[in-house]
């Protein structure tokens, strides 16, 4: 059956539950999915490609895609612009590809406001005690660190009543393989293909 | 993650769009997810086994369980009666066991009266032109009979409304794959496991 139109998945979660690490394993595995590419203000390091790894874009011309709405959401930090162009969403599920955003969850709740139909999964640690090790294994942070990251945890687990998805990142394998089932199941939802079928129904 | 409840996952579609094969093909290479068991009137057939292939029944203990309300769905063919005992899949289920019930659309129906937190799978044939086409291979019908039958299958198409997901019946492996895809998809949904993750997020 004909794909007729790409799907918007955003892959969210909390700090350190590995996004970026299920993102590039889906990303090894399964490549008729495309990636969201950012558009950010800083400037390119050695090796990175404009509209591969970032659109790079000056201050002026990123403030101005704010002002006439052409980011999905955007953030700063520490100096720097970083956003999702719509326009690259918009054509990327037009041509019937799906497409997925991995970003954090303030990130995942303003692209729900602008574009509820996207597919929301949040990544969720095996078990809180699971997430307090791998915090703490990034040896960065003292003890106060780690019960307020415990303490936002615990907040960010009730934005996944935002999502559609739970997916636990128990192994990095398992988690990809339960985003491809949401993906697959997702292009068979009665509403996405009914109105395909009494095309069909229709055909003399 | 604990699996809590298992899911009914039922599975229907238009006569000859090959429901029993792609039931057949899902139990031969996925052995977690039970079988629904239907009991009947009829006589066992040589090497059936009561429990496995139906449960047997006489005619008055079958018409006591409709009248206690014992049975998910029933109808009557030829003298006999078939039907879907409520106590198998609540036992199922409540172990936490996924459970696959095959049934024509009717009983799908009354399937989703009595129980609508099940997952309703639609198998489609690829197009109506097809499924003229897997009609007439059956051979045993004249033309009046397969026009008919084409327009029993757009009334069908219809019926779509009511379910969860349409599966095409494109490839049999295909149409397993998907299967499979849906029920994994539909352990990760959110709200059943939200509260699983609350749970956890209280531990000290």
């Amino acid at each position: 059956m004909k794909k007729d139109h790409g799907l918007l998945i955003v892959l969210s979660g909390p700090a350190g539950v590995g996004k970026g690490t299920v993102c590039n394993a889906l990303r090894d595995v399964d490549d008729s999915i495309a990636y969201s590419v950012s558009a950010t203000t800083r400037a390119p390091r050695e090796g990175e490609k404009d509209g591969v790894n970032y659109f790079f874009k000056s201050e002026s011309t990123f403030k101005e895609m704010i002002a006439n709405d052409r980011l999905l959401e955007w953030a700063k930090y520490v100096n720097h612009y970083y956003g999702t162009p719509l326009q690259y969403v918009h054509d990327t599920v037009g041509s019937g590809t799906d497409i997925i955003l991995e970003i954090e969850v303030q990130g995942a709740a303003k692209v729900k406001e602008r574009y509820p139909e996207g597919i929301f999964i949040f990544l969720a640690p095996p078990n809180l005690a699971e997430l307090r090790k791998r915090i703490e294994e990034r040896g960065t942070e003292n003890l106060d660190l780690i019960n307020e990251r415990m303490t936002v945890a615990k907040e960010e687990i009730e934005m996944m009543a935002q999502y559609d998805y739970v997916v636990e990142n128990d192994q990095v394998e398992k988690a990809v393989q339960r985003i491809q089932s949401i993906v697959e199941a997702e292009h068979c939802r009665k509403d996405r293909v009914i109105e395909h079928y009494r095309q069909l129904a229709e055909v003399k």
